[in-house]
C-alpha cells in the first residue's frame, strides 16, 4: 500500500478541516520553542473525535507508518516533534477540546485530550471546585500532553503531579483499539491499574484521547508570600518552619534566584523587582532564616507575584541560548546541589549565567544557564554538553534524577540509557515491545 | 531437574531457619482468614534478604515451578494462598522486616517488604513524621502485601491509597533479576514509571522486596467525631458540610451501620455502644442532617472510637459465615447503592444480616452480609452467589467497581473477566505475558 493511499484514507477520515500539508500551517508544529529539535511530517491530521483518532492510528498501522501525537507543543524535550524523515504522521489533538462533563458532587470531570489546561482550571473553578495542576505554559498546553508527560508544576507539593489527578483515561492503542477507561470512581483495584502505563509515557504506548480528572475542594484562605533569602539552605529551613505551623497545607514552595527576577524585570512589561526596600516589606523573621518578606495583601497581588514566576521561561528565552537541566534530588540536598552546581557552571561554561528556579519543596530545580550576553549561541550550546553531563552526574550521585518533570522526549534518550541502565531500561523496552510491537507510536522517543 | 533437586537448592539458599514443610507450621499460611480458599505447598521458604529472594525465584524459574509470595496473609481474596496442587513454592516475606533507613528531613523511609504496617507507622511517628496508610489489619499485615494489593483503608480521602505513598521499589522479577528502584526523590519523569506496574499487581508481575515510602508532616490538631444519622444520604451531606469548613483536610470519613456497632459490642471486650443517651452527646446539628454527635475529648477517646471501627471485621467473623462485597461507586450515588443493595439482600438472602461499613468519602463500601443466626453456613454461601452478582451489577451500572480496594486474588478472577472484558483484560494479559512469560509468578491470581 502506498503513501498516496494512506494520505487518501487520512483525508477521508478527518475531512478538509482536519488536514494540512501547508508549510506555513505546519511550521509551528515542527519545532519546539527553543528550536533545538526540528522535524518534518508527511501530513498533520487534526481529528475531532476519538473515533477519528482510532481510524487514523489503524490506517497508519496498516501502512506501518509512525504516528506522532502533539498537544500544545510546549514540551521541552522534543517529545511531540516528528523526526527529520518526513515520513511520520503528526496527529494534533487540538480540535478535541470539549469538556465532556463535570460533576461537582463527585469531584470529577471528563475532558478531551486537547483541552487547554487553563480552561480546565476555569471550568473546575466555575463548578466550585479546584483543579490543582498549574504550570507556566498553562495558557496553551493541553491536558493530553500534561498527562502523557506526567507534568509537575507548582502545586505538586500539596496535590501531587498530573498522575495523581487522574481517575480514568481513554486511550487509542497501537493497533487503533480504543480502551475506554473513563471511570470516575476514586478507588478501583480490579486488576492492574492500566492507566498508569500511559501517564508519563509520552505517547509511545498509546495516545490519550480523554481523561477523567479528580477535582478538589477549593483551597480556603490562602496566603502568598515572597521571602528574600541569602542562601538556598535558608529556603529549606523556611519550608520546615512553615510545615511546623501548617503541616502539609503548604501548597507550593518555589525557589527563584535573583537573576530570574532581573530577567523578568527586563522582559515582562509592567513588572518590577519586588524587593525595592519599600515600606510594604514586612520583617517577619529576624533570626536570619529570612531577610525580608512580601506578603500579598490581595488576590491581585498574589497574581502579580505568580505572574512573575510564570514569566521566567519566556524571559530567559529572550536572553539568548540556554541550557536547561530539570533535576531532582532529595530535598535536604538542594542547597548542596546549588552550591556544587554553581561551581560547575562557573568552571565549565565561563560567563554563562545561572538561572535557577523551581519546585524545591519537591526537591526539583530548573538549573538553567543562559549564554553570556552577546556571545555565540552555538558555541555556548556545544560547550554546554560537558556541563550537562556534570550536573546530571551530580544529581545522580545524590540519588536524584536528570529529568524530574520534563520527561525524556528525544533530547534525553541517551541520558536515560546512561542513568537507568540494566533491569529498568530492559523493563521499559519490554513494555514498549509488548504494547507497540511494530514501533509505530511516537518511535524514537523515550526509549 | 527434579523436585528434590529444587528443594535441595532452596534449602541451601535460605538455610534451616528459612525453610519448613511441617504441617503445623504451614497451616496458618495455607488458608485465608475466612477459610474460603485453601491450598497446599511444596515448601514454605522465608528468605532473609533480597539476594535470597532472587536466588529462590531463579531456582524456581529454572525448574518451571511457581512461586507464591505471602506477607501477613490478611488478604480477603486468596491472593497469597498457593493452589491445591501442592506443587507451588510459598515464599514468606516475614523475615525481611527491617526498616532500612528513615530520613525525616527528606520525608522518606526505606523498608523491607515484610515490615508490619503498624511498625512503620510507629517508626514514622518516632521520627516526627506521619505514615498515613491505616487499616483494620495494620497490626499484622505487611507493607509488601499492602503495596502488592494497593491497599486503601481509612485515610485515602486525604492521603490517597498505598500507591500514593510509594517513592520507589525494589522488585525481584520473574527470572530472578533484582530491579533496584529504591529512589527517594519525589519527582522522577525519566522514562516509564515502572514501579506503578508492580503496585496492585498482587505478586503476578514481580515480588516486591523493599519500598521507599513517602512520609508526611504529622497532622496538627485533629478532631474525631462520631455522628448518628438516620439515612446514608445524610452522610454525604455531612461530608459536604465538613468540606465547606475545612476543605480537603477531612482525613477519613467512614459510614458504619448500626449492626456493626452491635456486633462489635457483642464480641469486643470492654466495648460499649457509643450512643447511650449520656450527657456527653452534643447536639451539634439540629437541622436534621445529623441526629447526634460524639466528639472525642482526648486522644484516648479518639482511639476508642477507631478501635471500634477496626474491630468490625473480627466481630463479623464471630457471627458466622459472611458474604463480602468491596464495592465503589461515585460518592454521590452511595445512598442509592445502599438503598437498592439492601433490597437485594432482603430478597436474595432472606434472613441475611447486612453489615455495611466503609470509606464513603471515597465512594467505597464494604457491603457485607452475615448469615442468619444459627443457619447453615454453606447453604448461605451458596445462596449468596446470586446476591454477589446482583450487587456487582448494581455497582457496575453506576460506573463503579466490584473490587475497590481488596484486589482480585483468586476469588474474583471470574468477575474481572466479566466486568473488564475487551481491551482492558487484553492489556492485562499482554503485561502478564511480557513480564512473566513462563507464568511462574503467583499464577492463577488476578488474570
Amino acid at each position: 500500500m502506498s503513501t498516496a493511499t494512506l494520505l487518501d484514507q487520512l483525508q477521508e477520515i478527518v475531512g478538509d478541516h482536519g488536514w494540512t500539508t501547508d508549510e506555513a500551517d505546519l511550521e509551528p508544529h515542527l519545532t519546539e520553542r527553543r528550536g533545538m529539535v526540528r522535524g518534518k511530517t508527511l501530513v498533520m491530521v487534526s481529528p475531532s473525535s476519538t473515533r477519528e483518532v482510532s481510524a487514523i492510528v489503524s490506517a497508519c498501522a496498516a501502512h506501518n507508518v509512525a504516528v506522532v501525537p502533539q498537544g500544545g507543543n510546549t514540551g521541552l524535550c522534543g517529545g511531540a516533534i516528528p523526526d527529520a524523515s518526513g515520513e511520520q504522521v503528526l496527529l494534533s489533538l487540538a480540535r478535541m477540546n470539549s469538556i465532556r462533563s463535570i460533576d461537582a458532587s463527585d469531584n470529577s470531570m471528563v475532558v478531551d485530550a486537547g483541552c487547554i489546561l487553563a480552561d480546565i482550571q476555569q471550568a473546575a473553578h466555575d463548578a466550585g471546585r479546584y483543579f490543582p495542576l498549574s504550570l507556566a505554559a498553562e495558557g496553551s498546553c493541553q491536558i493530553g500532553g500534561n498527562l502523557a508527560t506526567n507534568a509537575g508544576g507548582l502545586n505538586v507539593l500539596r496535590y501531587g503531579t498530573a498522575r495523581q489527578q487522574v481517575l480514568g483515561l481513554e486511550v487509542v492503542l497501537a493497533d487503533g483499539t480504543v480502551w475506554d477507561g473513563l471511570r470516575t470512581v476514586c478507588k478501583d483495584n480490579a486488576g492492574y491499574d492500566i492507566k498508569q502505563l500511559f501517564i508519563g509515557s509520552e505517547g509511545t504506548l498509546g495516545i490519550i484521547t480523554a481523561a477523567a480528572l479528580r477535582l478538589w475542594p477549593q483551597p480556603g484562605e490562602t496566603t502568598t508570600i515572597l521571602a528574600a533569602i541569602e542562601q538556598p539552605a535558608q529556603a529549606i529551613a523556611l519550608l520546615s518552619c512553615l510545615r511546623e505551623v501548617v503541616g502539609d497545607n503548604v501548597q507550593a514552595f518555589e525557589l527563584i534566584s535573583d537573576r530570574c527576577f532581573r530577567f523578568v524585570n527586563r522582559h515582562l512589561p509592567d513588572s518590577r523587582l519586588p524587593f525595592e526596600g519599600e515600606g510594604e516589606l514586612m520583617r517577619l523573621i529576624e533570626d536570619g532564616v529570612v531577610a525580608d518578606v512580601v506578603v500579598a495583601k490581595s488576590a491581585h497581588e498574589a497574581q502579580v507575584l505568580w505572574r512573575m514566576r510564570h514569566a521566567i521561561p519566556d524571559a530567559q528565552r529572550s536572553e539568548g541560548a540556554s541550557l536547561k537541566h530539570d533535576i531532582s534530588v532529595p530535598t535536604s540536598r538542594i542547597a548542596e546541589f546549588v552550591d556544587q552546581g554553581a561551581r560547575l557552571v562557573a568552571s565549565l561554561t565561563p560567563g554563562g549565567r545561572l538561572v535557577a528556579f523551581g519546585h524545591v519543596g519537591d526537591g526539583n530545580l530548573h538549573f538553567n544557564v543562559s549564554q553570556p550576553p552577546g556571545g555565540d549561541a552555538e558555541q555556548f550550546r556545544q560547550a554546554g554538553s560537558a556541563l550537562t553531563r556534570a550536573l546530571y552526574d551530580l544529581a545522580d550521585s545524590m540519588g536524584g534524577s536528570f529529568s524530574a518533570e520534563h520527561g525524556i522526549g528525544v533530547t534525553k534518550r541517551n541520558w536515560l540509557e546512561h542513568y537507568k541502565g540494566g533491569a529498568e531500561i530492559e523493563l521499559m523496552r519490554t513494555l514498549k515491545a509488548a504494547l507497540d510491537p511494530h514501533n509505530t507510536l511516537n518511535p524514537g522517543k523515550v526509549i
